[in-house]
């Protein structure tokens, strides 16, 4: 199966027709299908593959002798935010298993194991919390505390894993015998396109955090209440997502509002109550601590004259990652290959502060445009990577 | 059963045990528990219950002799906004059937027919339409129409007309027989407590209407996404808004934006698109027309700079209703209620369009707050609406 031949198998799998954007939810079928997808392709290539209780998985290609050399880990995530792109996920596992290929053509043999890993719910699309399976595998979340996390639907994690045929009692060994991590990712900005570069590498991720802000009021008749007399919690929200917006844009930073719940949600009921979810980005962990400071006092200030309450709670705060500058140098060596910074999430992230050198691969978006049915990178540059990818894993454990 | 008991008996159905708010959904099983307990009401007065294809539904108190003489419709309705009060719609119903008590106590025989009509989905808090169930029997909206209108669940009301075992090609002869309507209505502001009134009575209902405000952008990356590069609806819709409550505001008018539904409503993506329904209302047709077209002007301004497009669909909109000037002369002859407009739409108006002669009584409702589990009416001020009931209904059919 080349990687044109796994990228045709994977296409059409939780991809709505209306949009051509992918709902991959965790434990989704369409999830489920990606994962079984994944298990044949181990197979097809007689990896061997480990699972944890959480729903990651590795599939291992083992050096012929065993090895006292712990394993370099590959691979990615196969879930998708809602309404997703294609690449932003599966790429890294798709590229992982054609560099396998590749270096196989090559005649490489392996001297340490070469892992590829699928994270499940990477994106928190479903239960809130980005990156969970790998907080879960490296052991900065524990199992408690994310079994009783829910769905929009009000479903457990717990009851999700059940569903699932998994059981989060037996933890997670997978990381075990790795040595070091290189996720391959598309490139959620156009920096490799300013730089006119397929491949380029990561030198950091930005600081992030998601927070909820619960702006209450008073529900009340949307004909016959007079404006002056309102407690409405949508003008407050209003209020915050174009300060916020205001304030991102003037210090180079990010700040969204693009979740929102509102009660009773009724078109003739002034709302009682509206939740609104920021995602907020800055380059420093101090530029994200000011960023949120301002966006909180100016909520604050127009909640005080429209006599609505806030209460703003942080639902996870990442500080700046910095991926490891030895492995780095290692793998860019003799490529023409910048290093450059990311303002987005991923398990490598997680892995890289829980101590395991880590770095990334990224491969050139044209657009930018990522979490949507847009999101693209030409075919050619996809094979770039690929053969980036196994030049690193040559150089890591050939 | 007194006013008291019938109250009681009604308080806990459909009663959210956490807001303390109501969900009394036409075709829900708590709206259906509140018409079984009508029709039982009904049936323990020996009233004569007819009812349409639609789910509107009428008890009649016959004259001894059959009369030529067209018959009094009083009564509400049943169903509830989400999370709403107690009093609106009940309060209607429940006060028509105390005062056919009262008029039976104090020895009054009705000359010609006394109905209690309870219409249903008056919010349309379900199916999007406010004022369903009088629109259909009135004629105004088609059945086939109607039947096509979906719930947020996708469900069709054609089949939840089915499930509800009704027939709507039976269509509706309910107000074949009618000569007049008067429906009492808590009242849903505090002109009555400013003016120190138990009881008054309607003028005119202030022209209204609900529009769809389709916001749509470029879904998005929110961490990788620089501020600059952003085609965001959600600040498009924010600005809208706060602009929609700030010109309504100025000119003494109502704009309220209490719905909203956002795709793919993911924490780290940027909207592809925002819909929020404004519920906007003005004392003229003129002034209504001004408030939507500044809005509209202002929504356009917002979107041409942050790239976003907009469209507007009016869902429904009502003129003016001038109440029957002689019906209310009638009434409120010889009494101390004061005559005063609403902002809120009933049935009542669409009856009165339709060419019903039609008034309506409003109790005091000491905060003001409706469609709110805090709308409220003292007891005394209760009774006294039935008494006023009686009195009205005395006048017309005794």
């Amino acid at each position: 199966m080349t990687f044109e031949q796994m990228w045709a198998d994977l296409h059409p799998v939780g991809r709505s027709s209306s949009s051509g954007g992918y709902f991959r939810q965790p434990f989704s079928s369409a999830e489920r299908e990606c994962l079984a997808w994944f298990l044949e392709e181990a197979h097809r290539r007689e990896l061997r593959v480990e699972s944890d209780g959480f729903g990651n998985v590795v599939a291992w290609w083992d050096p012929p002798a065993p090895s006292a050399t712990p394993g370099v880990l590959t691979g990615s995530h196969l879930d998708s935010v809602l309404d997703g792109g294609a690449y932003d996920g599966p790429l890294g596992v798709v590229s992982s298993l054609a560099a396998i290929d590749l270096m196989r053509e090559r005649g490489v043999t392996p001297t340490r194991p070469v892992g590829v890993g699928a994270f499940v719910e990477e994106e928190g699309s479903r239960f809130g919390l980005a990156c969970l399976g790998s907080r879960l595998a490296t052991g900065v979340m524990g199992a408690d505390r994310a079994a009783a996390l829910t769905d929009p639907d009000g479903v457990r994690l717990g009851d999700a894993w059940d569903a699932a045929g998994l059981d989060p009692t037996t933890g997670s060994d997978l990381l075990a015998g790795v040595g070091c991590f290189v996720e391959l990712h598309v490139e959620q900005g156009r920096d490799l396109v300013e730089r006119e570069r397929a491949v380029g590498a990561a030198s950091m991720i930005w600081p992030h955090g998601r927070y909820r802000f619960d702006f209450t009021g008073q529900a009340n008749h949307a004909g016959t209440t007079r404006m002056e007399d309102r407690v409405d919690p949508m003008l407050t929200y209003a209020a915050t997502a174009l300060a916020a917006a205001e304030q991102a844009g003037l210090a180079g930073q990010r700040a969204t509002f693009g979740r929102l719940e509102v009660a009773p949600n009724g078109t003739n009921a002034i709302p009682s109550r509206v939740t609104a979810w920021l995602d907020a980005r800055s380059g420093t962990d101090e530029g994200l601590a000011a960023l949120l400071a301002t966006i909180e006092e100016r909520a604050h200030d127009r909640a005080a004259s429209d006599g609505t309450s806030l209460s703003v709670t942080p639902e996870s705060v990442s500080g700046a990652v910095a991926f490891d500058d030895d492995l780095t140098a290692r793998i860019v060596a003799g490529h023409d290959w910048p290093v450059i910074p990311t303002m987005a999430g991923h398990d490598a992230g997680i892995l890289a502060a829980a101590g395991v050198p880590t770095a990334m691969l990224f491969v050139r978006n044209p657009t930018g445009i990522s979490h949507s049915p847009e999101e693209s990178a030409p075919m050619a540059d996809c094979l770039a990577g690929v053969e980036a990818l196994a030049d690193t894993l040559e150089r890591l454990a050939g």
